[in-house]
């Protein structure tokens, strides 16, 4: 490494992103202004990472040449595109100059490169992404969030740990409460997956038990474990549901003139309540598993996306996530 | 048939649910009030059905002497408890007596009822489901909410067809869009059950192919398919998020004075918004692909949603809902 251990570095893909490079460059701003102990390795072309890099402190230049798109076959595009910002982002983490890799680009190429570049952690049967949803409570870890469509009860029983880890390092929760996502709240209850996952996940610390799709927006555990698939509708449905909700209660607040002017009223309420809904504070997945941060943001992801993006991955750093995981994993073939 | 054939004649099970009996009385009580087309079958104990029958018209009882409780295993029940409300109001539907039964009993005692004393019509795998949700459009229909937590691909093409009756005949959709809950948009996207579910009902009259979460409450299909589990668990979640947003809301307009008085001004569109996002205004969902009209509600269900309960069933009687599932499942064949 060539900068003080102090430091956390993290290598940027410049390149990905509805909105890249121009909501990247700026949301790198924001966080290097935030954060002075944070350092961003930026990766792509070179007419885009030199002079941002020439004009930034605790900014350094990594030019490639090459770009994976949206709809290229990920494992494909990875392994033929060696100098695309994304396998040389993953590179870097590989080879300890970068603490962590962050991309908004496609999801799909970035979880091959991770998996292929990168590698897991020893003994982990599929990484999972994992994401930050806020809640009535505290906000709640849910995984995996869509890298597994299919999943093994084993799989759901590494989730459970590495999810526990993520919560703690994330959140600075000590002992999270872990709850496996099902459609009722006895043991016995709902699809084999889950009923399989549940026999596993018994012995496990901070089992909570089953919980119902209910209970995520009340925040009754800390981590929300279930398979691809189901967990990839949950967050979606949620930013939908945030959205909708959002909507009709603004069409509500305009729907005649004395409304209005009552909604001027609650306007700073009203904007705060939108930040706590918001799901760009916690904007970024990282695919835990992997040995090395890897994070993914919405293509969509805006500045303050990205912004919050290093500052979570930073913090899953400094808080060792990945060897917590990895002891955590260890324990159980102990 | 003892009553004239303009009238729809519901069995309701007066036993059912965590408020009964009173609360599926006061809600008989305002459907019979404002449908005067409608007649009641009461179902239950004799003290509690004759004298309400007695004081009410077009309602008659029907005593039983047995209750299936909420913790006995559903089948078992079923079996055994041959004079209880729930048995005896689905014999009353497969003798002719009524063309449906509501109950906000025990999910799967109505539902082992409704398989095992009514039965399936003819050439349905798997009965499922239906709920009406709200969205930013038009409701739409979703199925299957919890009765098979593992499926086939096969019973997620029935689900389709019968979703699709279900909304014409509840809803008016004379042609409806037909989505089929997945992770991704294009086709090969998902777990390989809803891969498969896209081969199968790639041919099937309205379908638009794959929607992802935050497409339910976008309103962008009038029929979402997926199996039961994904179905239950995005049936709560909304009803979690619901609840969770209106009491953020709630808590930002009282978060001080002037909001306050910003909040009473506001206070008759927000009733009205809530009214909109309450689940209890379709608060009834009948398991299709039983040959008669099964209806199950919610546990909590008070008056209102048992009303609306009875309204609904009325509706899908009155639009031939039983008979337009045989026809488009017998199509099939064809």
């Amino acid at each position: 490494m060539t900068h003080p251990s102090h430091v956390t570095t993290i290598a940027v893909d410049a390149m990905g992103g509805d909105f890249a490079p121009g909501a990247v460059l700026e949301g790198v701003e924001a966080a290097l202004t935030a954060d002075p102990s944070l350092r961003v390795l930026l990766v792509g072309s070179a007419d885009t990472v030199e002079p941002f890099a020439a004009a930034h402190e605790h900014c350094e230049p990594v030019a490639t040449t090459q770009i994976i798109e949206m709809g290229e076959h990920p494992a494909a595009a990875v392994r033929s595109k060696t100098d695309s910002s994304i396998v040389v982002g993953c590179r870097l983490v590989k080879e300890g100059r970068a603490d962590g890799f962050f991309s908004a680009g496609s999801t799909g190429a970035v979880m091959a490169a991770a998996t292929l570049v990168i590698g897991r952690i020893k003994g982990v049967q599929r990484p999972a992404f994992a994401t930050v949803l806020p809640t009535a409570g505290a906000p709640c870890v849910l995984l995996d969030v869509g890298a597994n469509a299919d999943c093994k009860p084993e799989y759901l029983a590494q989730f459970a740990k590495m999810g526990a880890s993520y919560a703690t390092a994330a959140l600075g929760i000590r002992e999270p409460r872990i709850g496996l996502l099902n459609i009722g709240e006895e043991p016995g209850k709902g699809s084999q997956l889950a009923q399989d996952a549940y026999d596993l996940l018994s012995g496990t610390t901070g089992f909570a038990g089953n919980i119902e799709g209910r209970d995520i927006p009340a925040g009754t555990v800390d981590v929300v474990v279930t398979d691809g698939f189901t967990g990839n509708v949950v967050l979606k449905l949620m930013e939908g549901m945030s959205k909708h909700l959002l909507g009709e209660f603004k069409a509500a607040l305009m729907s005649s003139p004395v409304n209005k002017v009552a909604a001027a009223v609650l306007k700073p309420s009203l904007g705060a309540l939108r930040d706590k809904l918001d799901p760009d504070l916690h904007g970024a997945a990282p695919l835990l598993g992997i040995d090395g941060l890897a994070l993914i943001g919405h293509g969509s992801s805006g500045p303050r996306a990205i912004a919050s993006a290093l500052r979570v991955g930073a913090v899953a750093v400094r808080a060792g996530l990945v060897s917590s995981i990895a002891a955590s994993l260890g324990r159980e073939g102990a």
